[in-house]
């Protein structure tokens, strides 16, 4: 494994390679399990680590649409008692992710001011990109695992004693087969879409991302179309994991990332399904456009060398009727 | 004068002073006008060349707004046939405009590659931008003025023998004190407001851009919205003037120069107006979404250095019902 490969981008865990984007999913894989057993979905064959509460730290952003995944489905399902909570600022060198928002620039239960150190603590040549979301073993100070689908999927699965009374079902079990092909092709074609449309080195590349992003987001308007959720009538993970990356659609990928065959408030369907779920418990309130717009607009220097955040959209638009329900 | 202002960019004609933009609006001041008469507004105090079919070459682009001022009045006009017209590709090095889109790179009647060609054989050591629109003397190649505004304004008032019988009133002689006001505030608010948004080197100034640009975009909507075009019932210059800004307004602006509080196709009167404009003789048919962007994102490097133009918004909505008339 090479230290650095080429066009290595460490903040978003990618790199670039003949013009097109590719992001390197090779996270740390360990799991955090009921009594550290088994877990029945996903790979196994790693480090499995027991549930107990106040054990781990979630080390997020409120700027990483792959963090605020985490921070949304932690409040859906009530572990903020169980599991504690780390925000890093919206910008971080080449190097790490830093707690810039906590005073003395330290997080003050792990008493580290780059998420880098938690890294380190556990691997201490780790080779790879600081990313968030993290999952921190506080009493060790190291990181534990930062694979993120399986950090939200292992809230659900294996923390359900620590549940709230009213916490969703975030994975009914009847429709985990369809969950998965929704969720993959969420996945590929608009969380990562947006990505590859706008780390595109070159206009081939940024044309063939565009067309499947917008193949994929036409596919949604009409799967929302006839419901009010990505699968029917309640909320599931599927729409986090949307929802994180639509949040901030009209705030940075239609012009930063230069996905602007349309705003999302040109969608109908799309733009009432999202404001019905930022209205809802735990989604507005945790969504923070502020920061989203600071980290795009100001790590990206490769895209935008002045650093400049542009001011609008407006986002009072999101409090809008909605019309669905 | 120095010969390279520091910061100076040939493409705008202007320079970037304390991270704010500055247009320089030292431009070519002669005249053309009826039988070299002094002119009755304007700078009369400069060289003046008579009107004359046939001997002057209009030397335009698709892609730049001022340029396409000059493009739209001469065909409202009807003067096609006693100006013809020399049209350079959308991107241009630091040195000039080409003639890239003609067989051989080279302007047919002129028979140059490069606008910078037309200056140098008026003036050998022209120390600033070349810059589009140019009005050419064919016989001798040298250019005799690049003074926008008032290349238009002289079509008007210096070239009415040769008008069209179904020419319209482009500046009405009882609105003359008020359009020159509401030039002067789209001018600098608007025409060079998005400019000011966009070229901004620091937050600070890209702010206070915004801010001014969206008072004034405010302004408009309200204006617009008890009157048919800017000065009333008629178009009018001002009317093609603010137009060239609204025409590229989603399609660069908005996301390449950071002017997104709202897309043009969100306020009301105003996109109903452009529209009714594009949809109008000499609107239209003489604007060109694929140069305009072309020209934006490929030649500004130090705003997107991949060079990668956008895909969307899709130009079909310019042909939607508008409303209005």
């Amino acid at each position: 494994m090479s230290l650095q490969p080429s066009g290595y981008r460490p903040s978003v865990t990618g790199y670039v390679e003949k013009g097109g984007f590719n992001r390197d999913t090779a996270y740390i894989p360990d799991r955090i399990t009921e009594d550290g057993r088994r877990p029945e979905h996903g790979n196994a064959d790693v480090p499995l680590w027991p549930v107990e509460p106040g054990r781990y730290r979630l080390v997020a952003s409120w700027a990483c649409p792959w963090a605020n995944r985490a921070i949304i489905v932690r409040s859906l399902l009530g572990l903020e008692d169980v599991i504690s909570m780390g925000v890093c600022g919206p910008t971080h060198d080449m190097r790490s992710w830093t707690f810039d928002l906590d005073e003395g620039g330290k997080d003050p239960v792990l008493g580290i001011e780059r998420l880098q150190q938690a890294y380190f603590a556990r691997f201490p040549a780790y080779p790879k990109g600081i990313t968030v979301p993290a999952m921190v073993e506080i009493s060790t100070g190291e990181v534990v695992t930062n694979d993120f689908p399986w950090i939200t999927h292992d809230f659900f699965h294996e923390w359900r004693e620590f549940h709230s009374d009213d916490a969703p079902d975030l994975w009914p079990a009847h429709l985990r087969e369809e969950m998965d092909e929704v969720n993959k092709r969420v996945y590929t074609e608009v969380n990562n879409g947006v990505y590859r449309c706008g780390f595109a080195g070159d206009q081939e590349s940024y044309d063939a991302a565009y067309d499947r992003l917008w193949t994929a987001m036409d596919w949604l308007e009409e799967r929302l179309t006839d419901r009010r959720y990505l699968m029917g009538d309640a909320i599931t993970e599927a729409d986090v994991r949307l929802y994180t990356t639509l949040a901030r659609f009209d705030a940075v990928y239609h012009g930063h990332f230069k996905c602007n065959r349309q705003k999302l408030t040109e969608m109908p369907a799309l733009w009432g399904y999202a404001r019905d779920l930022y209205q809802s418990p735990g989604f507005g309130e945790l969504t923070r456009f502020d920061q989203i717009k600071a980290h795009y607009y100001r790590v990206h220097t490769d895209i935008n060398p002045t650093g400049v955040v542009p001011k609008g959209p407006d986002p009072d638009v999101w409090l809008e009727p909605h019309g669905r329900g």
